[in-house]
């Protein structure tokens, strides 16, 4: 394998989508089919009908393990069905939310554990983990206030409707894998303007840019 | 937890839904409600969508490990949602399928291995084992006959799609279950008629019949 696979990471409206979406109508034309994106839970039909199940509103009485596991699960999928595969015909793979997005949702916000989620997802992934994280860093009460505002009702979905201390569970768990993995994950400040943050996050795809490029 | 937990084991075709529903529409009138049968994987709304993502005839591209976190998934929503507060309130729980299940189909059948199984599914299950297996004791070509025989074409599922070897290393993993866990798990010769195995698994069920009847 040859590619590059590289995730963005971070708390709930800390901008991951949103940069994405600008990272990848910028980089369309300069890298052709060199750059593919992906995005978890889902990805591919398998993937996005366990993302169904997930955040289904209706699923009120999903056990927080039920849920780790399903996120394995589109996890798995996701890797074999299109991240390797990519991986393997020399392509940059830019996913939003991996593995970490588990040990701070599901591991920190449910109180699962950080080490037991890991471990669980060990079976998953085998051990694969990305080259590069971006981890979009921000207060909670910041990216709360973001959704909020651009919140339309039908649109809330069964993880929205979360106490603020799951988020800062979430929040302080990213911390420490910041720490933990202080090679792989990059942090860019996601209290920035929108154009702000896309440039940092430019500056850090650079490398990965000049060398993917078509 | 005063309640008992029973499940039913054995390849395919080898009688197990059919003994249950004997043993349920025997028991019914003398148990009434407390005796509840499951199934896996299903029993309960979120398991049962679940079960659609599993056999769904279009994800034949799913792979092994996917299926089985689905299959853990489902079961951990059995566990938390139906078996453990029937449980709770003294009842006697009977499920088709369970755990070894998994051990021999992903572990065994589907070649993944049945320790990365196991240890994958203490997450799943807390390590939580039934009281009482029936193991229905079936030759995998007896069991294939079976279904064949009474086989309506709409009704094959993605899992029953596969190679005679597949049986096998099923069937040849449950045989090494049955070694492992000698107290746990009888076995009934389900190379019998349909009422001879029925006796055979009363006689087994007697005690807790005794112990549960209304
Ligand atoms: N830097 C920013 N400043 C102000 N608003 C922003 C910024 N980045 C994103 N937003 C807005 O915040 C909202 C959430 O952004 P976005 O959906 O990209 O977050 P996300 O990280 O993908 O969240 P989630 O984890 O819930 O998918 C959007 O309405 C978006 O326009
Ligand atoms: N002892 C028996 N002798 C002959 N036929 C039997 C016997 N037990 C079951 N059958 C028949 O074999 C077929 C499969 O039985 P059943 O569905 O109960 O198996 P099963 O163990 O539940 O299989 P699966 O694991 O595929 O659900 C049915 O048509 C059933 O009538
Ligand atoms: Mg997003
Ligand atoms: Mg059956």
């Amino acid at each position: 394998m040859s590619g590059k696979f590289i995730t963005f990471e971070g708390t709930d409206g800390a901008g991951k989508t949103t940069i994405l979406n600008m990272v990848l109508k910028h980089l369309e034309a300069t890298m052709k089919d060199n750059l593919v994106t992906s995005r978890e839970p889902g990805g591919n039909p398998i993937a996005e009908s366990i993302r169904q199940v997930i955040l289904d509103r209706n699923n009120v009485d999903m056990d927080p393990k039920t849920e780790a596991l399903l996120y394995a699960a589109a996890r798995r999928q996701n890797i074999v069905e299109t991240v390797k595969p990519a991986l393997e015909n020399n392509k940059l793979v830019i996913c939003d939310r991996y593995l970490d997005s588990s040990i701070a949702y599901q591991g920190g916000g449910r109180n699962i554990g950080e080490k037991a989620i890991n471990d669980m997802n060990q079976f998953a992934t085998d051990g694969f983990l990305p080259d590069l994280t971006i981890y979009f860093n921000l207060p909670v009460e910041d990216g709360l206030k973001r959704i909020a505002q651009n919140r339309d009702e039908n649109d809330i979905d069964r993880l929205d409707v979360e106490t603020i201390d799951f988020h800062h569970r979430v929040h302080d768990a990213y911390q420490r894998l910041m720490k933990e993995y202080p090679d792989r994950i990059y942090a860019v400040d996601a209290r920035q303007s929108i154009d702000d943050v896309y440039e940092d996050v430019m500056k850090i795809l650079q490398p990965y840019v000049n060398e993917f490029k078509d």
